[in-house]
């Protein structure tokens, strides 16, 4: 069950309205990687959480501050919205540059469905959606995608913080890079754990005994003349089972080739 | 440029068809971690890379790898959808449960749209869409998505070996279960490189000297009773830089409130 | 089955082209709420209505009247969007700040995808969907979404209103804001006319002896200093059965948690 | 901010495991009406609600209320999906018709996706998304919007009910039918108290003077031989400002036909 | 302007209900080909239509015939739901391995959300989109397109005859291929129309002076032992300008490579 | 499987960068009728060709060939959007009105997103999806897809072209309509070999003896005034077997009319 209160977790105090700059923040709040997705997917996560105790409260402890994230950036979208152009102004723009980028640039649902707040959408308009979200109930697999998250999250802040010169609004931003640095942190660490635990090696590896062995080492290379070889990732040892890793030329490993049956004959599919 | 070979790179040889287990490959083809996934997201990263060398060509390598294990999957789908039920069969079963299982779990698209064969979607039937790959130009935080995409298809392949006892699907799959061994530590040894060659220190930091440090250390809990305190990532230090973890209760830092400004007349919010 | 007459129920007669309000009233053809929804939704809800008579012909009538709606928008946008730009200008837009406005804003599929038209999408490119529209087989839930609907649509025809001051636009719009005010109504009354003909009491109330009666007259609040009593809903007496209303705090009724069984081995979710 | 309680709301205790019906109860979840859309629904609007005070602290509670009620949905799908089928048993299906139905309907992400959990979609695996909920600033045309989510939601529960005899779930679901049955009101009160206060009248008439009176008290009928005369929609008073309902055969008020003007050339449009 | 008439334009009488017939017949009510795409695709088209005449009010008719086929396919749905089963049955399943097929495959929506009618979605629920639909202004194109997707159509309907034994759906059925067989030639004939009265010579060849001509009679190979230069698409004379076909090995034709410029390093793309 | 070579199947050299136009060309990569679209639906459709040989060696040639397509437009975007603005600019764009047009109509995801690259989207931001694609096993209807597909992707890059004068994109325009070109006639030569090859008569007639052949020559009109009679298509022979076309009045050919039955109670659908 959840409580709410009143005050935000951190300030949203723009010094000024800025209708071009609420567009481009729409990616924060509901783009792949916007927090309508971290705290989604953190709160999935923590709800089918097997194990009781540290992880599972971890989880959802991250899950509810995020849910006071998508809070901020809805709020200081409001405030950046306030005054947004919302009736014709033909004229007005012909005199001013400014404003025609604006006009141009401006998110019109901005004004027409929501009456000058943020929606659940993407930089783009488009709706997010559940297919976003990772909870697999593996903890290894689903910790490797929330860094991953946390790191394209961050990447992206960072970039909209360039796109603003609002000291009010760069002093959230600021706080969301700290938290994104320390959530980054905190699933890395949540792998060290689970080794530490005994749970993982660090790779995700069911059914180990079951794989190929003599595939699980080797790189394929597909184009002429690649300098992949030269990295890490083709040679050395393996991460784990201490195994030399192989550079290989990708060719075709069977003479079985992308040749299909013949069709039941109610399907209409073309055969002689 | 691409170039086909009429070989696969792997046998796809089902003993006997079975619509049934058709119908749930479809995930590993079309959904969020399939096949068409990883193809697209490497594919797209490596086009992208500003780099030249040894991490561009190892991208697109493994980017053309997963071209033709699409290729793989769609020619097993079509040999384990060889014969399935096309026509009505009420009568048959009702004597049958075993048919009754398939005509009832069977996905109809594989005989009405594709006249036996995979659909470009997840085992849902809802399609494959851009919006699942990943892109950055950020290497590192492409990598940690990477290693994410290979950890959580790997864990869906075994889960759906579990749901065949064909020994010539199970052969398959324990290729794929390798690759994905091996993709998994590819990219992770790509971070590793990464690091190695002074491109980062393993954390998305851009614009590190902007962020609230203090916030970058600090688990922050918002449930009464938390043990999140217990785990590694509110204790010790921190990944980089050497700092103290800091475990808190989570608590307003600020007294700003979700207040939101006037509406626009305009806008027919309502208001005062 | 359906006839067409070739006049417009309404005209649609624009003085002047404007490719940059075209794209924002894409949002009442192809939007949430546009006139592609409420089409949909009505002839859906008629085609399905069980009793013959007055309800089906007049949801029939109605649905038959909005694809007239539709016609008419597409048939203004065309009109809007003569003329839009077509070809490179930025020599042009470098002297022209109205006109940069325009290039910025435009919607490009309107020159791109249909050659000069609307689009069926809505004013930020997303597809309209059928996920928008509501059809239950219960009149009264119906009835309560469809005034719904007509209140957001004319509350987004108005705020469209206020961006274009081209005269035979305007009095398109008079005419649509006067239909939605009119369908309001007709829903409302529909409502009354269900109570009267004995078919509900105003409140979607099925299987009502099997629910937990207790919490359908309670307001539980969950943010401390909440002023929520304050308001009608949680004093006086319910809407039916002439119970006393209560507000309360927010408290979980049970002590049953969160904790989820142990998984399937099978399925690999992080178990001890 | 928020804050978690770890004891639910209401307690989520099936009897027994039953993947057939945990299929079914996604559209709870996460379908058009499911317990996501009215959470973030109500989260929105009152983040973006205007006016402090009473309105503003109403929808947040029960936005807050609804984070618990996924939360709770999301703990029974867990329980119901203990045991699952997650291995081939084609064999034990030919001796067991009900086993059949379980592997013909299970919902088959179930396992391979989230490993014995539910997902963020609806019954047929189509993900949430944002396009489903409604936060329009209008305080008005959002309590109609969500008088019409909870009859929807309510109607879907109650069709659910009938399709299990487990008797932990349907104390649970008596649980949510009779907050249906309350949220109902509360928009329904929530509404009587705009017009209390001043705010509305009851319909949405933003810009009522500029909207053609004649269209807005008439029904227009599309269908030779309609009955839709006979409902009180078409005869008495209107509801607002006390003018004669008119019942009319709906004719083109306007000689203007869909005729749309010649194209640019360098669209490549078909035209003499 | 559309007006209903009652009575509908073919007969829809199910000799008796099948809720996994219904289920497999939601793909020609609301999939990529369904009723649904061409009533929308047609009617879009004949809006925009620029040439008022035979092409214009043909595309119009043949919009407006299918307006009502969807009305017919959702009306044979209903039929075929009735008496579906909407309450738990897991023990006469137990007993009824034909049962068990109707529980595992029939759609729960048809029960959860329509009560007992068809949804706006394609046969793995996924609801219909304007992405399906085509209309370029190009009458060429457009024909091309419709064509096309009467020859899916049709197909789609071919196959799903084959899973029902019910004469009154067969008749239905039967009366759909023909119309699909005549509006096939109805586009064909369009194209012939086109090209006699001068608008296109058959191709879509806007621009056609700007173009590359070597590569516009061109086969280019890309896989070695390709058997593709056996057919007519290799050989013989174009289609148009009487130019001579060529089978040729794909090579690059230039000596660029994919290599991309260095990033502005406020994007933070990894680069030396 | 695959194999990727390092040069381009054509350059793609922009003189310089210009982040408007690579707004508008994400249409061709990632739009209903990209390069991603042909590129998917002919290998999905060359993979699933049961007949080996020239076909579906012709399939899977022109599919190879389109990856390379996307390649080259993916590098192409890159070098287009060298240097777009990623910073706030507003003082610059108030004294430059045509960085105002680019400020207002970039594609903001090309800077957050991908730093500096292509999206897997449409000019609007709309994810590429699966639903785009067609592969239906019958040659016939999947040629004639294939021509449309390239009749409007042609089309799409004629307007296009139009849209910029920078001579190196133009360079590149030009290879991709002359490839257009040859792509058209590819499948129109496709359906001549394949009525060579006896596989069909140039019509989709699956179960064509099943069908009620009345209804298979007959245009029927639903508009008072139509001029559709002057047409081709409605006069003359059938394409095929030789009958006479017929022009009629769309009345309905049957007394039944959208009545559906009684609905189940535990449906709570409205009903007497
Ligand atoms: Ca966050
Ligand atoms: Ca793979
Ligand atoms: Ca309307
Ligand atoms: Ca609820
Ligand atoms: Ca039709
Ligand atoms: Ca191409």
């Amino acid at each position: 069950m959840y409580r709410h209160t009143k005050s935000l977790q951190f300030q949203v105090k723009p010094e000024r309205p800025d209708a071009l700059f609420a567009a481009k923040l729409q990616e924060l709040v509901g783009g792949q990687f916007g927090e309508m997705t971290v705290m989604m997917q953190y709160l999935w996560q923590g709800w089918n959480c097997r194990i009781p105790g540290k992880y599972k409260d971890m989880i959802l402890d991250i899950g509810t501050e995020e849910i006071g994230h998508v809070e901020m950036l809805v709020t200081m979208m409001a405030r950046l919205l306030e005054g947004a152009p919302s009736e014709t102004q033909a004229q007005a723009a012909a005199a001013n540059p400014a404003l025609a980028a604006v006009l141009g640039g401006q998110n019109v649902q901005h004004a027409i469905v929501t009456g000058g707040a943020a929606m659940p959408t993407n930089s783009q308009g488009v709706p997010w959606n559940g297919g976003y979200i990772v909870a697999s109930g593996n903890l290894l697999a689903d910790f490797r995608s929330n860094v991953a998250a946390e790191a394209q999250s961050r990447l992206q802040t960072a970039r909209v913080y360039n796109m603003t010169d609002d000291p009010g609004v760069k002093e959230t931003l600021q706080f969301n890079l700290a938290r994104d640095t320390y959530h980054q942190q905190q699933w890395l660490l949540g792998i060290e754990q689970l080794i530490e635990d005994g749970f993982t090696d660090g790779l995700e590896d069911s059914h180990k005994d079951e794989e190929k062995t003599e595939h699980a080492r080797t790189f394929y290379s597909f184009t002429e003349g690649s300098r992949a070889g030269e990295g890490r990732w083709a040679q050395g040892n393996t991460l784990i089972g201490n195994e030399e890793l192989v550079f290989a030329e990708g060719v075709p490993l069977t003479d079985d080739v992308n040749q299909v049956p013949p069709p039941d004959p109610l399907l209409f599919s073309t055969y002689d």
